[in-house]
C-alpha cells in the first residue's frame, strides 16, 4: 500500500517531520510518500495561504496519480482543496483536521482544539461546522505561534502548546485533544506525555484512516457528487489541466 | 492485536456471519473473537430489544477484559450500550453505526442507509441526529425484512436489499450507501456488485477504525465523562457489578 | 387514576422521598405507587449505571401493566429506558429530566440545571439535544454531590445546591432552574424558598404532565415507531421476555 | 382554579367552541371563562391578522389580572403575543401550539401538523423552529379551508380535515398527528375516532399544561427576560397602558 | 425613489434622530420620510412595548401606500411587524436588526451586538436565530442604558456604548459590531472612530438595502406566504383594517 | 465609485454579458470594470474548477487594488476564494450566492434555487449551510445545462431554466427564485416575465450590496479573521505573493 502524504506549505523540515510522524504509525506494508508543492507558502496561516496552498495540493494529487497510489492525505489542518482532491482520485483522500476530529469522537464526548494563531482558529470553526462535530468541540485554543515557530523554536513552541493544552484539559470539561497543526505532528508523544490525557494528531490519525478505508476496498466515490470532473479547456498557466483524462 | 466483536443479539448464525466479515478485512496481525451473549433476544427489532441487549454488551465487555482485549465492535446497527462499554474499558470501543458513519462521510457528499424493518429507522435517525452526521444522509430506506430473514432466507432478502439501494442510487443523489444491520455483513461483496457504488457496511468498518485507533494508542478516554464508573453496590442479579475495580 | 413512578434505582429512601414529592403534587383522585427494581444500582452516575438500571425500568413497567396502571414516570434525570418503555405501553411514559425542560420551557425564555456529579453532565446535554431543548437551556452546572449525599448528609447538600443555584442566577441570564437529579424532589421547596426564582423539579413536573396527558386520553402511540414490539424468542436469564403479548 | 382561555379572533361561535373543548377537558376544581376580544379580525389566517389579534390578547390579559386569574391559554395556533403576555402577569400562560408540540413529543417519535389555509403553514414552521421541536414534525400540511369555514361548513371542512390528517397518517411515517388551529378543537373526537393514531389539539393539551403548572406552583418567570415590562408612557390610544402598575 | 423610515415608538427625538441619520447615507435621488405613530410607547424595551408598538408600525405601512412609497425601514431593533408589513405592500420593507446583521456577514466572520438594556438581548437573540446569523455573533451585550437616555443623557450614553464596545473588541475575538437599537443611530460616526473596527448600524444598513432593492426591481413577494392578506372583517376598533384591497 | 465585477472562468462571451448585466443596475455615479482571469478553466462546474479559479479571483484582486476599487464582486456562484479576497483588501467584496440569498431573505420567507449542472448542486448546498440560509431554501433544482450552453446555445438554456423554475413555482411552496449560475444574469428579465414571482440573480444583487456597503463606508474588516495575511516567502510560481505589503 502506498500513501502519499501532502504537505501544502513549502517548507522541507516540515514535509520531513510529517513524514516521520506518518512513518511511525503506519502498517508494516505500508509505504509513506512525504511530499511538497514546488510552489506555493512557506506556511499555511489564512485564507490567502490556504487558497494558494490548494494547487500545490492538486499538483501532488495528480502526480500521485501518474505514480499509483493507494491514498493520499492532505497535511494541513485546514483541509485545503479536499474535495477538488477527491474528484481527481478514486482513491481515498483525508485531510489531517476531519481525520483528527472522527477520532477524537470515537474515544471521548468532548474535545478541544489547540492551534497556532488565532486567525486559524476561524478555519477550524467553519471546518467544525461542515464536517458535523461542532457539538463535540468545546473550544480553539490558540498558542500563539506562528507555524514555521514550530520548527525554528521548537522548544519554546511545545512548551507554549502543553501550557495551552493544560489550560483545555482543566478548563475545558473534555476528554481528548486535538492538535491543530500538521506541523506538531512530530511532537505528539512529548505533549501526550506532559498533558496526561488523549491527545489526537491529525496526520497520524489520517494516515490510519487512509490504511482503513485501502483495506476495505473503499475510495471517493465516483458516482455523483465528487465524480471526475467534467474534461474542459484551460487556459494560460494552467492549460495542462485541460481535458484532463478521467480514469 | 485483538479485537473482541460482540453481536448483541444471541443468534449464532448472526455472530458467526460477523465474525467471517470481520475476518475478512482484519489485517494479517489481528485477531477476532466474535461473541454474543448467553441472555437477550434473538434479534434486536425495537427499542426494547436493543435496551435489553444492553446487558449482554456490558457482559460481553466485562469479559474481554478479563480476557484482555485491544478493542470491542459492537455489531449493532442501533450502538447499544456504547458509552457504558467506553465507561468499562481503556480500550477503543466502536459501534457498527458509527464507524459505517464516519468511513461513508470519508468517500462521498452524501448518503443513503438501507435498514432492515421500518421501526429501526428511528433508531438509525437518533443516532445521526446525535453524532452529528444528519446532514450527510439524504434518506434512510426501509427494506422491510425481518433481521432474522437476513439468516433464514438470504436470497430474498439480498434481493429485497438490492433493490431498495438501487432506489436510494437512482433517486437520493447520493455518493454512497450505508447498510443499516449487522446482519448484512457477509452481504456486501454482492451489494457492492449489482448496486455499483461505494456500499459501506459497520462491522468491516468498525474493524479498521479499532484497528487505527489501536494503532495510534489511543483508546476510550479515561479522563472526564468516560472514566471508569463510580465504584458502588449493585442488588438482586446485577450484584456482581457491585464495586467493579476500574484498573 | 394510578400513576406508577419508577425510582431506577435500588435505595430505599430515594424512592420514599420520590413518592413523597410526588403525591404531594398530585391531584386528588390520583393515586402514586413508588417503586423500586429489586435489582440494580443503588445509584445512577455513569453511562454503566444507566444502561443497567434499564431493566429495572423495564421490569417495572412490565409489573404496571399486570397491574393496570395509567401512567408511568421514570424518576431518574438521564430518563433511562424511556422509549423501551413506552413501546412496552399504552400509557404515558414520561421521563423527569424532559418533564423539567418542557415545563421550564413554558414559564421562562432560558433556564439553566443544577446536577450532581460532574459526570452527569454530558448525559443531560445530550437529552437537551436529543429532546430539543438544547437552545433554551444557557448552562450545566454540577454541585458536585454523589447522589446518595442527598439523603445521607442532606443539610450539606442542600446547601451546596442553594449555591450553585445562586451562581446560575446571577451569573447565567435565566428565568428559572431545573433540579438534575429524582433525588432532589423533596428538597423543592426549600431551594425554592432560598433561591428566589422558578425551580422545576422532574418527578413533580412528570406527576402533572402525566395526569395531564390521561386528562386528554392520550397515551404511548401504538401507530408506528413506539408499536408493541414484535413477540420473539428471548434467551437466558430474559427468557421471560419472549413472545410478550402486546395487548 | 380559575383560566381565561383567550380566543384571539373575534368570531363568537369558535370562542363558544373553545370554551366546550376546554371544559370538557378541565378537571373538577377548574373554572374556564372563554372570551374574546372586543376589536380584531374575525379569523386569522396571515401575519397581519395575527398582528393585530395581538392587541386583544394584552387586553384579554389585562382584564384577566383585574379579575384575578390563575392561568390563561392563547387559544389560536399562531401563539401570538405569547411572550407580552407572560411579561404582564405571573400567572403560566401557554400558547396552544406550544401545548400540541409538547404533548405530542411525549406520546410519539414524529408527528405532522394538520392545518387549515396553505400560508399559515410558514407560521407553524416558525414556531417549530422557535420552541425547538422542529426535528419532531415530518411534516406539515394544510387541508386548504379557510378558518370560518370549520364553522360555516362544519361537515365539510370535518371531512376534508380528516382526509388530509388520512394522507399524514399513510405517508409520513408519524405517530401522532396535530391540529393546527383553534377551530378545531370541538372537533377532536371525531377526528380522533376517524384516523385511528393519536390527534393532539392544541386547546385542551394548553388547558391541561395550564392546570399542571398552577398545580406546581409555577408561573411566567418574574426575574430576568419575563419580568413585569418597565412603567412608561403610552400615547395616543394606547394611552392606558402608561405606567402600569407591575405588581 | 422614496423610502419611509418608520420608528416604532412615540418619541419624536429619536424620530428626528433617525430621520437624520437615513439621511445622511442615502443616495442622491432618494427622499427619506421618517415617521412615527400617534399612539404607542415611547420605547421599547420589552415584548409587551413590541406588541404594542406593532399596530403603529402597521398604520405607518397603510398611511405609506396611500402616499405611494418604494421602500420601508422599520428602525427598531427587535424589527416589530416585518412580516405583517410586507403582507400589506409590494414595496420592500426592512428591519433594522436584519439588514444590520447581513451586513455585518457581509465584512466579517464574526461579530458582537452591544444593546441598550438586559432584557431586550433575548429578542436579539431570538431574531439571530429566526434569521439564521446565530453563528456569526459571538455574543450580545448590554450596556444597560434605557432607550430614552441616549436622547436624555447622550454623553453618558455614548461613553457607556463606547465601553461595552471595546470590551467586545477586546474578549470576543470578532470583526465587526452590531449596534442594538434605532436609537443609536446618529451615535455611529463618533463609536466608530473610538472603538477602532468596523461598526455596523440597523437604520443605515436598511436604508441602503432598500435602495439596492428597489435599485433591482425587487419588492416583497406577492407569491406565497407574503401575499396580501385575505380581506374579511375586523370589529371595534380595527374596523378600518376590513376587507383592505390588496392591490 | 468603481467596482470590479471577477468573472472567476475565463470565457469572454460570460465577462461581458456579467458586465452588461452588472452596468444595468449600477447606480448613476458607479464605474464598472468586468474582467476575468488569463488562466484558469473556461467554465466552473466541480470543486477541482473552482480551486484553480481561486487563483484568479486572486490575480483579479491584487490587480483592483493597484488600480484603486472601491469593492469587488466573485461573479460565480460557489464564490470561489471569498474570504482570501476579503483579507487582501479593505474593500468589501461580495460573491454572487451569498448577495442573491441575502436579498432572497429580505423579500421571501422561502426560495428554491435553480442551478445548471447537478454536481454543482452540492456547492450550493455548502454555502447555505456555511451562509446559515439552509433553513431559507426549500430545494436546490438542477436544469441539466453545461454552464457554456448558457452562451452557446442560449434558447435552449433559457427554455430549460425557466422549466424548472415553474416546476419551483408550482411544487415547492415558496416565495422567489434564485438563479444559481452567474451566466444567467443577463437572462433574468426573460425568466422573470416568464416565471411570474421575484427571481433573484446574484451578480446584479452584489452589485447593489457592494454600492450599498460602500455608500455606508463599510468594507472587508481588517481586524481579526480577515486582518492582511502574514507577510511571508511564497515559492516557485507564486514566488510574486511573497511579503505583499499589506497596506
Amino acid at each position: 500500500m502506498h500513501i502519499r502524504v501532502i504537505n501544502p506549505n513549502t517548507t522541507q523540515a516540515m514535509t520531513d517531520a510529517i513524514g516521520a510522524a506518518a512513518r511511525a504509525v503506519a502498517s508494516p506494508g505500508t509505504r509513506i510518500t512525504a511530499s511538497q508543492p514546488d510552489s506555493g507558502p512557506v506556511s499555511i496561516e489564512s485564507h490567502f495561504d490556504e487558497a494558494v496552498s490548494v494547487i500545490g495540493v492538486i499538483e501532488e494529487v495528480l502526480a500521485g496519480e501518474r505514480e499509483g497510489t493507494d491514498a493520499y492525505v492532505i497535511a494541513c489542518f485546514g483541509d485545503p482543496g479536499l474535495y477538488a482532491a477527491r474528484e481527481l482520485t478514486r482513491a481515498p483522500v483525508i485531510g489531517i483536521a476531519e481525520a483528527a476530529f472522527h477520532m477524537a469522537g470515537l474515544i471521548s464526548t468532548r474535545f478541544s482544539i489547540v492551534t497556532t494563531l488565532p486567525r486559524t482558529m476561524i478555519i477550524a470553526e467553519r471546518l467544525l461546522d461542515s464536517y458535523g462535530f461542532s457539538h463535540n468541540c468545546r473550544r480553539i485554543h490558540a498558542a500563539d505561534i506562528p507555524v514555521l515557530e514550530l520548527k525554528d523554536n521548537p522548544d519554546l513552541a511545545l512548551q507554549l502548546i502543553i501550557e495551552e493544552c493544560l489550560r483545555a484539559k482543566h478548563e475545558d470539561n473534555i476528554g481528548a485533544i486535538v492538535l491543530g497543526c500538521g506541523g506538531m505532528a512530530d511532537l505528539t508523544p512529548q505533549i501526550t506525555e506532559a498533558v496526561g490525557l488523549p491527545i489526537i494528531e491529525g496526520v497520524t490519525a489520517a494516515i490510519k484512516l487512509a490504511e482503513a478505508l485501502v483495506g476495505l476496498g473503499l475510495g471517493s466515490s465516483k458516482y455523483g457528487d465528487l465524480a471526475f470532473p467534467p474534461a474542459k479547456p484551460f487556459i494560460g498557466r494552467f492549460k495542462s489541466y485541460s481535458n484532463l483524462k478521467s480514469e
